[in-house]
């Protein structure tokens, strides 16, 4: 799956009741599928947890790269697949991109998975 | 990824705090990832949304084929990962076998992706 090939999560929480509450279409499944295979990476959790549980709400790109272990084109790899998903805002300052969660998306995407 | 390397849900449920509570460590998020894999699949979703809506709570393995418009291998395929994951159980039954959501299993799941 390609990043471009991924829905912002906006579109998911706009299409799908909570999979509990009514049989999905096939369609919104595969939009849900998609969300869920962009945080479902053990690198992409650690981001996300990374930037949720920092001091100001956002980390710098340059931020990742030691506490994952990982060089900076997997990391931002990994950090245009969340963006695109719609999961990570990106903000270009000075030298340095800055990565926030966009609100509201985590608590969207596990309600969906929780009962009606 | 095959199926015997699912950890039960049950196992990440014990050992993570939601993702956004704290910096999750790396052996946690390769099991949080591994059992939002098992979900984050068009089909499993699928599944898992016939089970759950379902008016008696358990769907017969018969009755998955027609509304997913998969072959018997491909849905026991996606069966076998969703029980080996923690996310469904299974109960045969003379004939046929049949599949009820773990209770909490999605709950615990959704809970883990959202605000501490």
């Amino acid at each position: 799956m390609s990043p471009t090939e991924l829905l912002p999560l906006a579109d998911v929480i706009a299409c799908c009741a909570p999979i509990a509450r009514e049989a999905i279409s096939a369609e919104n499944a595969e939009k849900l599928a998609r969300s869920l295979k962009a945080v479902a990476d053990p690198s992409r959790i650690r981001i996300i947890s990374l930037v949720a549980s920092a001091n100001d709400s956002e980390v710098c790109v340059c931020d990742f790269l030691e506490p994952l272990g990982l060089g900076q084109p997997t990391v931002s790899h990994h950090l245009k697949i969340l963006v695109e998903a719609g999961i990570l805002t990106r903000e270009k300052r000075g030298t340095w991109a800055y990565y926030r969660l966009v609100p509201g998306a985590l608590d969207s995407l596990g309600a969906l998975l929780t009962s009606a």
